[in-house]
């Protein structure tokens, strides 16, 4: 699929470096693919019909989507609810202003869910315009996949970055809880809410990363690889396997293999009983924390929102402060397993999701290979590479340690490169 | 000071619960206190004209006031800042769709410091006109002192909950990081920033704080008082008493006389070195994230700011990651250190601030007293009762282990009436 061919975040950044391109002529790439593209994708909300054009700074030319869920000063947020329609926050998000700080264009606004929760949106998948591209993040995702822009910004509280990475064939970043800064998005479930990033793959949304937030993630040019025999990968056994599609099952395995053949030291590793309650307490931290954070939109916009919005916020709102405490506890248990299992292995292997982009737009998928991660607060990037034989992306889910974020991206990279072998 | 007469939060329930008062009076005698007392005090940025008055529901006829880094939909919302002057969120902070829900009534918005920091702003001491009430908090708690209202909301990131009820003389509550909700307030430091209360005494915010979130507190009505004996209090032994006033450290050793007269197991106990390091790690974490969550802010209105606040910002983004995360390995150790020290005592005892409100408004305050525990994310409360020769009130800070807000909640209500007798 040539027209779908993506940007490369660190080829554009090289080229410019290199004086072969220049910002203006980086973000015009974007505009014109956008106007070009957009209209059968429907992947943005809004397009910045004269952006101010960042010329200096690591991210000069960088042409990034804003998922609709982070403020912006200069462009409507409508957080993908009629109840917001045409709201201009007074400032950006934090992310957004650090990202123009180092020189980013932000190139317009994003598709979301409606308040990022599982409401479909009208955006269709690149690979397929009869399946869904996932959310929350949908626009996200597939802007980046349609070769529209070279990243986008994404947020997850269940499955909202990974899972639309996977079904779009991108890479997708979850950090570590907080890494990127959370201020100026339309909160849902505060202890779970994780800004995430967009990129044609691993390199480029770890160079972001990097560029963003000052660190070193150990994925830039001067990085030499690390040594894969001293990497322990652990495929991750949990009963949620059984639920997966065998076209996923079977890319788990190919990926394992591949990784066993790239050199990494690859084992089978089992999910501690303590992390499958964690995950099964979710749900209540989730709905608990959005019938605080949502209640002023339920009370004020209650008639505004999708019966499956106002439903979630209403139930959170019967959960009792016991159960909420009882979920945090078995939350809290499920992070020390997490941290026991982190001594036995480096990168853990998951499916991205239970299988390949569903058909249609009724629904955006299913998150519950994610949640348990996003709970956990540990950085999972999706890497993408496989697909089924309908050529449908799928993707596999590498998840490290709380903090180690770094680990997690300079392996991704390499497993990257052994999937695609 | 009998103009100051504050209203009991409690008192008043009572009243209404026995049919004495109905919310429509109730909400009338916070009106009529606030037209005849504000004008001198200046605790008020804005007072609703009309505001929808709660008639059903525990919290039906409490006039509430809102410290104005709170969004609400129906008021004014100004963050103490020229920059959002006239600003209308879309919709209400999540503590004010929650106190609504509990049929209270938003008499108003509180005068805040600049974005919640340490710019003073013009409230005046109800004591003394001629010192500060303290900050960021400063019209709530004034305006609680003066008795116009039973109780108003708050935030802390470094001491602006407690710092305030100890120069005011009221009960001012910091729960344990989250315990109310977060969504909708002036981020200035997200693993900092914490909602608090303020009412005349302990029992009127641990009365509140039940009827906001559900929980128990152990100060209903019902609740048997804990038996002292069996509460291990310990005095809290750090450098930095040697810094307190004299008049203060007099109060504390009262403090402790009265807790052991009413019963009390009083000892002293030292502060571990992880808990110093700690707090002087408070500094970087708060600094950074201000970087961060004001960072947009600071680009668009910086010409807006003061100094104090423009530089702070601008120093926060100058910090390094790997600063930043050392200065959280700190943290992290301290709340080990915190945990352990819960192990042999239940209920530690300091000052609430250095002494006395100091004299003029050029300076809200010095929080080195408050800045441990709002890192640490355990519960405080200052506990109201004492005074400096000059009538000043002196407050005594009682902090109890993360998620044991009732048992302190019940233990400061003996606290209280022990320093009283």
């Amino acid at each position: 699929m040539a027209e779908n061919r993506m940007m490369s975040l660190a080829a554009l950044i090289k080229a410019r470096d290199a004086g072969k391109a220049d910002p203006e002529l980086m973000v015009a790439l974007s505009r014109d693919a956008i106007a070009r593209k957009d209209p059968d994708i429907g992947a943005f909300a809004h397009v910045s019909p004269d952006p101010a054009i960042g010329r200096q700074g690591p991210l000069a030319g960088i042409a990034l989507g804003i998922k609709d869920i982070f403020d912006t000063f200069d462009q409507p947020t409508g957080y993908g609810s009629p109840a917001y329609e045409g709201h201009r926050p007074r400032t950006d998000a934090a992310i957004v202003d650090l990202a123009r700080r180092q020189g980013a264009t932000i190139i317009g606004k994003t598709v979301t869910t409606e308040f990022a929760f599982l409401n479909p949106a009208a955006t269709v998948n690149p690979h397929n315009p009869a399946h869904t591209p996932g959310g929350s993040s949908s626009g996200s995702a597939a802007a980046v996949a349609a070769g529209m822009i070279p990243a986008a910004t994404g947020t997850q509280t269940g499955g909202s970055v990974i899972r639309p990475a996977s079904y779009c064939g991108i890479a997708g970043y979850k950090p570590s809880y907080r890494l990127l800064p959370i201020t100026g998005i339309k909160s849902f479930a505060p202890t779970l809410d994780t800004v995430g990033l967009f990129a044609a793959g691993i390199a480029d949304v770890a160079l972001l990363a990097a560029l963003l937030t000052g660190r070193n993630l150990g994925a830039g040019p001067d990085d030499a690889p690390a040594d894969p025999s001293k990497i322990r990968v652990g495929l991750y056994r949990c009963d949620l396997l059984e639920d997966a599609d065998p076209d996923m099952r079977a890319a788990l395995s190919k990926a394992a293999d591949k990784a066993a053949d790239a050199g990494f030291d690859v084992g089978e590793i089992g999910e501690p009983e303590a992390m499958a309650m964690a995950r099964g307490a979710h749900a209540d931290i989730q709905n608990y924390e959005a019938g605080l954070a949502c209640g002023p939109d339920l009370a004020l916009f209650g008639d505004q929102m999708s019966a499956i919005l106002s439903g979630t916020i209403r139930h959170g709102q019967t959960i009792t402060p016991d159960s909420y405490d009882a979920a945090r506890k078995l939350a809290k248990r499920g992070r020390a397993a997490a941290r026991a299992l982190f001594g036995e292995v480096d990168i853990l292997l998951t499916p991205s999701a239970p299988g390949a982009a569903p058909l249609g737009l009724g629904s955006t998928g299913d998150p519950r290979f994610n949640k348990l991660w996003t709970l956990m607060g540990t950085p999972a990037v999706n890497i993408p590479g496989f697909r089924d034989p309908g050529g449908l992306p799928l993707g596999i889910q590498a998840v490290a340690r709380f903090g180690c974020d770094r680990a997690l991206l300079s392996a991704a990279v390499s497993l990257e490169r052994a999937f695609q072998d």
